[in-house]
Parts: structure tokens; sequence; C-alpha cells
């Protein structure tokens, strides 16, 4: 294999895939990036054995091949590489090395044989659909936080994606909860998507493509089967396995009879959730809101540094209610709330809350009150 | 105690002394901040038994008086108010609390008294001078990358203040060194410091008058005794206990006849080494320079990931030499050669390098090679 590369170009490429390797594995090829030049590009592919990843870049090929290098080693020898520069790669079987020149720089790396690197990308995939990165982007970014980071719970550590009939219609939905706090976030179901079956996107799958998102606007594609998934933008790929558990009936903790209705302006609510929690306790974090007609009050105290207390205008005509919440958890829900006014409903102080944004209603957050 | 303050104003002092304030401390007081209101001034004051800082800033007192209030907690909720708010402060010495409100917010901290709060700025300082903040600056920038973190050469664990006499007449001299380079930078010797005791300055002391150096363009003045040192800034001082130990003699170690003398371009030296170091292993960082007539060549290799080299353009006319160097001392020393060329001096691949920026005399560096 023989090619010249823009460094910019193989460099954007090269974040993408060694992200996706771990820094520590046991066995060596995977921490190496496969590369594969051939027909004007060259392709990259990395993989963790649950997730991999396939990006293709133009390059000058002058001789097609293919081998693996080490992935993070790689990327910090372009990344280093002065911009603007041209690379040179080139890999002879003979000696089981590739060379990358570029201007007066001269890196040799190890490279192991190209035949052992996994390959996870096969398989069927009978459902396919296309969403806007801005759809991917919301489902994704209103409820990731949610997951729980509890291994033992291994089927509450992804997101769970699964068609729903919504008060819309028919609805793509992303769920995700740690017992906590829930969150649920939907968009119109796209062609292709009815039928699926229910699947839980990995943590790190999530992070990963969550990052690719950023550096697109155009449509993905992601095609699943019961056991794998697959998001395709314009030059990248990324297929996870998907977590292999039952995602529990979510729907149960979604109280639909929460009849105390408080309004608040959403913005200003967490800026002063955020102030009165300086006072809560690193611990519990926990922080009342004591609510009477027309106000709101937020208020902490801890026995070592003092008390807060902070009134807001609020829009409430039922009868007063107190009620502690975790206000990371608060502020968690609230910084995913788009518009002006978030609406909280509540039953009592010891029942989950629903948050949601009052002119929206493609997704709702549920949140465990706590004991204050 | 009553006032009303800015709320910028007083967070930026806050921002000041906090930092200061150990998060773990077995003494409570010293979680706190003395909060002195008198005479249209607010001063702040916090120490670590070491480490003292003492801020002014302008307040509208209403009624002097004097308490001290849990550090972190209060920076954190002064740093989360509204921008351009007025914060009023209130302690009453009957209840043992300050409280503090801005609009809608009030906050009741819990106080100790000030009686309790240890002072360590008071005694002599007979020797005092002054310094311009850039020449302080140059002085700790171009030193405190080589002080010694390994707690058993306790005396290394700071920068080395003390007059001497170089090539320029009398100078101000700092030094620090971890057994492995050593750095030495000097200005003018400023009226007042003639005769001072060589002092150790502690790393902690070294990183907090470093962070307000960066605030101010004035003059700094330095007053010191055998024990003990303050740096005076506009509207703080910091006092600080120095390291009592004994400076080894670092004159010994910078040898004065090395006869091999290279000159490269600094920025794009230090570029080469950055890239190079990327096939250097981890543990050692280590990369060979080996140097001919008009040429110098990077290189390094590692088991693992391969090799790489890099030639750069060199004034060099003595024997050929190679020689060894830890990379990231290498940076560390390179990023602080202002000016475009940089000089090596050697005398073999096994004995002390000098560096130094070829038409600056006021700092020079030591490096010990290593075996490559």
């Amino acid at each position: 294999m023989k090619l010249t590369i823009e460094r910019a170009a193989l460099l954007k490429s090269l974040a993408h895939v060694q992200s996706v390797v771990e820094r520590r594995t046991t066995i060596p090829i995977l921490s190496n990036v496969k590369l594969e030049g051939r027909s004007g590009r060259l392709s990259l592919n990395a993989t963790d054995m649950d997730l991999d990843i396939a990006e293709t870049v133009p390059a000058d090929i002058s001789q097609p091949g293919a081998t693996t290098a080490p992935a993070h080693t790689f990327y910090d020898i372009v990344r280093k590489l002065p911009e603007g520069s041209q690379v040179e790669i080139e890999f002879k079987p003979d000696d089981g090395q590739m060379t990358l020149r570029s201007g007066r720089s001269k890196f040799s790396l190890s490279c192991l044989p190209v035949e052992d690197f996994p390959v996870l990308s096969g398989g069927e995939f009978p459902f396919s659909f296309t969403l806007t990165s801005s759809e991917l982007k919301a489902l994704i970014d209103r409820t990731r936080f949610a997951i729980s980071t509890e291994e033992t719970r291994y089927y509450l550590n992804g997101i769970y994606l699964h068609a729903a009939t919504g008060s819309d219609g028919a609805m793509l939905r992303a769920v995700a909860t740690d017992g906590h706090r829930l969150a649920r976030a939907e968009v119109t179901m796209p062609e292709g998507a009815s039928g699926m079956p229910g699947i839980i996107i990995p943590r790190k799958t999530v992070a990963e493509v969550r990052k690719l998102i950023d550096e697109t606007d155009g449509e993905i594609t992601v095609s699943l089967s019961e056991t794998k998934l697959k998001f395709a933008f314009a030059d990248a790929e990324l297929t996870s396995k998907l977590i292999d558990g039952t995602f529990p009936d979510y729907e149960r903790v979604i109280p639909t009879d929460n009849d105390k209705v408080l309004d608040v302006d959403c913005k200003s609510f967490a800026q002063a959730v955020d102030r009165v929690s300086a006072i809560s306790t690193e611990k519990s974090r926990a922080i009342k809101l004591s609510i009477e007609r027309g106000t709101a009050t937020l208020s902490a105290s801890s026995p070592e540094s003092g008390s807060a207390v902070e009134e807001i205008e609020a829009t409430y005509d039922s009868t007063p209610l107190e009620i502690g919440f975790n206000s990371r958890y608060l502020l968690d829900i609230l910084s995913q709330v788009e518009g002006e006014t978030a609406r909280f409903a509540m039953a009592d102080a010891a029942s989950p809350t629903v948050v949601r944004e009052v002119a929206d209603s493609s997704a709702i957050y549920v949140l465990m009150p706590m004991r204050v």
C-alpha cells in the first residue's frame, strides 16, 4: 500500500476511529486501526469487539493495499505534524512496517497482519430508516444523562430505542433511566422503523455516535436487527452490538394523573436551583421546593455551611406542597428543556414528578422526590 | 458588620483567597475566610498556616465589624449570583450567622469567631525591594517547571531566591532543580535586596503568587526575613513561610567549559522533538539527538510502536555526537526559551548539557542526558 493524503482529512478521520480504541486491551490487534487504500480512498477501521467504526477519506492511492497500525500512536503523530502538510504512507508487507513521511519527518510503525483484524460489521439488518442529524441529536441529548452507571442492572446502561404509539400517532422513542429519574424523547416514526424490535444502545455507542453527529448536518441511516445496530453517516459507519437484556416497562412509572401543576420560567428557575444548591450537602444535593399560589420557594440547608432560600415567580393553583429533589438531577432535566416554561406535574411529596416543556410534548422527564 | 458590595469585585477577591484554603483540613477555622468591613473597604483573609493571603476591596460599609465564613461555599454562592448584582452582607454576632442577600436569594452561613482566626502576617521583614510584574513573572516561569515533587528532598520543593554575582554585576537569582534538570533565571539586583539571605519559596506559594501576577501590571513589593516572605500587590498581600532547609550548591552542576555548541531554531526544534516523542515509550520519553556538521537528527524508538526520525537544520562545528534526552524535560525548557535560537552546549553523552537563548543570558538551563 502506498498513498498520499492531506493531514487535515486524515486527522479528522483518525480522531473518530481512535476514539473507539480502548487504551488498555489485552488483545494487541484491538489497539490497531485497519487501513486500506483502494480506488482513491483510504478506509480506516477500528473496533473494541462491541463497537466498530469505519470511515473513508479521499487519498491519492499509488498502490492499493491494507494493513493495521497502532491507532493512538498513529493519531498522535498525525496530530503533531504541521498544519497543511501532506502525509505519505507506505506499507511493505515484507518487513511488517508502515512508513509515514511528511516534510523531514519519517516514522516507522509496527504493523499487525490485516487478516487478523476482527470484522464485526457484517450480518443482516432487517430494519432501516433515516433520521435527520437534529432528530437523532434530540433523541440522544434528551435521554443520555439518565443512563444508569450501575453495572448490576446492565439493561439500564443504555438508551432504549423502540416503536411506540404516542398522542401524535406512531413514534420512535428513546428512553433512559437509572431508577431515580427517567427521560423519554420521541420523534415521528420514520419510514421503515415500524415493527422494529425494542433495542438497548450501549452508553459507549451513544457517546461515539453523538460525536459524529456534531460534524454532520445531513441525514443518518439507522439499520438494525435484534442484536446489532448501524449508524451510516456520509463518510462514516458505526456498527454496535446491543445490550442483550429486557428494558423495564417504563410506562408504568410515568404518572398520568398528577394534578398539582407548577409552571416556572425554565432559565431563572434553573439558576435559582443552582444557587440554592451551593448550600446543600455534597452527598445528598437535596433542595426543597415549597409551593403555594403564585410563588415557589427553593431552600436548602446543611449542618456545616448554613441555609439558603430563594423565592421565584410561579404559576400554581393547587393546594400548597413541599417536595424535595436532588438538585443535580433537577438541573440535568432543566438543561434539556428547550423553550421558556417548564411544567412540573406533581401528586405529593413521595410520588414521581413529571417535568416537561409546556409547549412541547416530544420529551418528558420523571423525577423521584427526596425526603427533605 | 453590615455592608453592600458589587458582586464582580467580591468575586474577584474571593477567587484569590479561596484558592489558598485547603479542601480538606482538620482545623475547622482554616476552611473559613476572615471578613472585616471598615472604612469603605472589605478585607478578606485566608490561610493554610503556611501561606496567608489578605485582600481588600471597596464596599459600602454601613456597620463595621468582622467574622469568618466558609470560604468555598461563600465563593460558590457569589459565583452563582447573576452578573451585575449587588450583594448585601450582614453579620449579627448574637446568632453567629452571616446573612447574604442578593435579588430574591438569601443565604445564611455558619460563622466561626474572628478571634480564633490564626494570624500569620506579622513579624519583621528586614529586607524589602520592588520588582515589576514582568520581572517576577520571568523569575517564576523560567524556573518553576524544574521544582522537584519528591518529598524526601524537601529543600528542592521550591524556588531558591538569592543574591548572586553574574556577568552583568549584582543579580537577583531564582533557581529550581529536581536533580534531572536545573533552571536558573536572574534579574538585575533591585535596590534593597543586596545582603538578603537565600530563601526557598514553597511550590504552593509560587503557584498562588503567579496567579496574582496575571491580574496586575504594576510593581510588586517583596519583603523577607530568614523565615518569611511577603508579596505586596496593589490590593492583595501574600505572606508565606519559607522552606527551612539548605539549597544545594547548584553552581557546581552548571558546566562552564562545554565546548560542543549546537544552535537550532527553537520553535521548529521543539515541534520536531514533540513529533518524534510520539514514538518514545510512555515511561522513559527518551529521544536521541545525533549531531554532525550542519544537521541534527532526532530519533526515537520503542519496541511496541516502531521508530521515528526527523532531521533539522542546525549550526554545529565540533566532532559528531550522539546524546539522549527526556523529551518532556527538553520541551519544558524549550517552551521557556524566548527568542529564535536555542543554544545547546555539550561536553559528551554522559555529562550535563547547558541550554540557553543565544542572545539572552538571563536564563540558563541544565539538563542531564539519558543513555539511549
